[in-house]
């Protein structure tokens, strides 16, 4: 006999019906920096959506399943309410929204589409010119629709695929279209990581992995202290849409019925300005984002008291930490990745560290990433995936297990396989923990120098040199060593005033500052330092290529 | 290929384990009134949920799947330490835990003993006597485990059982057992209703549905206002365990990492005692508890500024509501059932709502139930299940769809079916809601005088005729009518001083003056009052019964 109850399945669908149910007059904003603001109420966006669900289905997207991803759909733009609208439409019709990170490089693009074997894709208009010129190389590609801000008509014509107009097709759909009732499991969007190393690797998560970390992330993670985040918070989407899911707030911010801000392209002035003009009081970015904040002359006379602001990707600088409190900013950091949709933890404190000197908790928020959000299993483990004792020192590999991780590397089962290697999800990234279970990031794994068995962060190594007033750019890496193994070697680029001038032995008599001062062991000096006259080597993102350095001197302590 | 993706289950063992992980040196405080108090760090708590799953695991209980419910294992305790440590230690192996109602009459509790099957007993050594009456009526107890707060060995004997002592089993047990890793659909907890008429029906859980239902109480329930919940707070367990799951807090509090308190035995004077003593800032309960906490000479000079009060079972009367408010005390409702493991939302406001004046706020606590909690739809419906207006006058019936229903009423799948008719669960609950979707109960549907159509609540009707100072009590039940169909009946029973005095018209022309004031119109006056000179019928939980009532009355207008 079939269960007469109703077999409730944790499906992306649910977070915006009920958010329009629940809070049906809260505002959404579309505020690019080019055309007048765009006000939705949650119902409207809810209506909006069921609009574009009803076109894709309409398609004939083919509906994905626990063991089959449904028809993929690439979408390309900038923080705008339509990839919002986006991110329910096409996972609710049991397709899977690939969001095409636009930061990489044509090639780069091109290959996670072709990975993707996306069918339809969404455009910005802005990216009409980089995807026409893609096109002929994206054999799957059938249909595209463009995205614009004007209230016009488009006229656009590309070869060989169907081109469809956003709001017309807005307008035509079925503002009452119900959607199929997926299986929790069904895939719902691809998400390809940005490495420093090698292509990029597609993750991708069921309608499951993304309501459950949308229900955690409001369930002690940013509503704890210090942030103190409630739904009277007014969210700024800064993290990119077309990177680790915006950090899961196009999702978390309508279960709490948050105002949120849609600012469109990225143009910081404009940013800024809109942070005053919707009371903007949260929003997660990089410190250089913070720095554009406080010292904008916009917001000079703007009351920044409670402005909530989580640091991610890197950690932030005291100064520019003490500035923001001068101001009366709030901080956090978030801990996560691409592989863990993405969050797996923040800074968040305990309830008995309220009664903690202030100086002793600003420690924290300076130099740790946080803990596990609740059911986030994170360790700091050595080889063998024991855990390495927690007093702040011992380096390990963080591994962690969530409920809501990537299904694997898309098509890449060796890769899986290594990386999930004892159950849990190998990060990469090296760390300490301390007695209360904080972790704060050191370095990455493959970036680590293990020298005698004994474990060098480069990160720190190059923090170190790049306080030498002649050094432009730095990167360590491990160069083979018969004796220990790995040694680490620095390669250093002078500023222009250093040209000709600065030497090697100016950087070891650097470092040996810091050691006589007990900063950092003698043994950490590197066996060599190179000075180059040119730029270090780059990938797609800007960050520094170390795979091209070690290919070049990785032998070269051997060699001499 | 077997994915190596960990497939992370969503089963009760995850939040101890979490829990113990993240704050393991956070506090549970077990404080019966006549023992010592224990305190056990959620370290030490999961330590000893280690240790007795492992003891309940040599009794080679049978594990249950999505299909078979585990062994069940009947717990009859107070508000004890022992009975949380089994509220993860029993399903934790694949078990099933039956909390059984200790205020239900002996016969029921035999009844609910016997439906589960219960092959083991723990039990809190004041209910020996009892149970061991019932024992020859309960051919399925192989096994009872006696819980003591004498810290010496207890000489038990009962017959054709076999006899055990916690502590010393506990003492025995492997403190580094590890869990079967159990599918999240496997059954868990079985917990049986209280209900008003009839025999007490068995509601049961998956650990799936305990796991979603504690994330989502902390995700903008009881976090947000007007309570402002955080893990500062320290929550006193009030709600009795063996009651709709003591409404989730022993999962949902340990995900906050919140220290507890859990009180033993009802003991009122030692319960506000402790309130002091510990710091306790934040319970739930009746009205009751709340007049007593604000009116003890122990708390007479105790600053309960901020202590959050969630009124639970019925609404605040307005004098309490100012008392608690001149005090500080925050107040808020709790929306549930036993059907919905128990929560299905509370009164929370919305973030517009800030702005509201004082009154209007407080409009909301003293006259609305609250509104669904993330993710859960519920709905007041007509007969045809199409929603009634929203206009706070209109009654209709309440449904319900949530993540985390009961699976159906054990062994009874006809009224399954019929609860659960069109995919919702209907409640019986009769209810209007407003314009923001609020709720506010009005009466039990099966309680409402349906007259020539319209709706007559015989709560309403109650209320008025309790205020006529010679009423001691009063059920207002549905009769049937030639004409109108059904019509109202009201049997009172007088006070003391007003016996053999109070009269039929005496409560008509009461009622004429509430007509006259225009708050009831005049066709819901009874057509006849029955002045009884006993007391009402009561149920084995106190309630009225009003079936019994309804048997005896619901011929009398026809037999005119």
């Amino acid at each position: 006999m079939v269960s007469p109850i109703y077999d409730y399945q944790l499906t992306i669908d649910k977070i915006i019906e009920w958010a329009a149910y629940a809070y049906p007059d809260q505002e959404i904003v579309y505020a690019p920096p080019k055309a007048p603001k765009v006000r939705l109420t949650y119902s409207k966006l809810h209506e909006r959506v069921r609009r574009m669900a009803s076109v894709l289905s309409q398609f004939k997207i083919k509906q994905g399943d626990k063991e089959n991803l449904g028809t993929r759909i690439g979408v390309m733009d900038w923080n705008t309410s339509r990839f919002l609208e986006l991110y329910y439409a096409i996972p609710m019709t049991g397709a899977v929204m690939h969001t095409v990170n636009v930061r990489l490089s044509p090639e780069e693009m091109a290959y996670t589409i072709n990975v993707a074997e996306d069918e339809i894709i969404f455009t910005n208009e802005d990216f009409l010119p980089l995807l026409s010129s893609l096109l002929p190389k994206l054999p799957t590609v059938k249909k595209v629709i463009v995205m614009s801000d004007k209230n016009e008509d488009i006229d656009v014509k590309l070869p060989n695929v169907e081109v469809y107009e956003y709001e017309k097709l807005s307008r035509e759909g079925d503002p009452n279209y119900t959607p199929p009732e997926l299986d929790e499991n069904t895939i719902a969007t691809l998400v390809f990581t940005s490495g420093t190393t090698g292509l990029p690797k597609g993750t991708y998560f069921r309608h499951r992995d993304i309501v459950l970390h949308s229900i955690v992330v409001n369930a002690g993670v940013w509503n704890a202290p210090p942030l103190n985040l409630t739904h009277k918070d007014v969210w700024l989407q800064i993290p990119p849409l077309f990177h680790a899911h915006g950090w899961g707030s196009p999702y978390s911010s309508l279960l709490l019925g948050m105002k949120s801000v849609y600012p469109g392209r990225y143009d910081w002035n404009h940013i800024i300005r809109i942070i005053k003009e919707e009371g903007v009081t949260y929003t997660a970015g990089v410190p250089t984002m913070l720095y554009l904040i406080i010292n904008s002359p916009e917001l000079a006379n703007y009351d920044l008291r409670g402005f909530k602001f989580i640091v991610a990707g890197q950690a932030i600088p005291k100064g520019l930490y003490e500035e923001a409190k001068k101001k009366g900013i709030l901080i956090s950091q978030g801990m996560g990745m691409t592989e863990t949709a993405p969050l797996m933890g923040g800074l968040t404190f305990k309830p008995k560290m309220e009664n903690w000197p202030e100086e002793k908790k600003e420690e924290y928020i300076l130099y740790r990433a946080g803990r596990p959000a609740p059911l986030v299993f994170v360790r700091v483990v050595d080889p063998d995936m024991k855990d390495v004792p927690k007093d702040g020192k011992t380096m390990g590999e963080i591994i962690v297990r969530a409920p809501w991780m990537t299904r694997g590397y898309y098509k890449d089962p060796k890769k899986t396989e290594e990386t999930w290697r004892g159950g849990w999800l190998h990060t990469g990234d090296l760390a300490v923990w301390d007695e209360e279970g904080y972790i704060a990031y050191v370095d990455r794994v493959k970036d680590v120098i293990k020298s005698g068995g004994e474990w060098i962060p480069s990160t720190r190594l190059e923090d170190l040199i790049s306080t030498h007033p002649g050094v432009a750019e730095v990167a360590v890496i491990a160069a083979k060593h018969e004796k220990w193994i790995e040694r680490p070697v620095a390669i250093v680029t002078p500023k222009q005033e250093y040209k000709g001038k600065l030497t090697e032995n100016d950087i070891i008599q650097h470092l040996n500052k810091f050691v006589n001062q007990g900063v950092i062991p003698k043994w950490w000096i590197p066996d060599k330092v190179i000075i180059l006259e040119g730029e270090l080597p780059k990938t797609s993102t800007g960050k520094t290529d170390k795979k091209v350095l070690r290919d070049k001197y990785s032998n070269i302590l051997i060699q001499k």
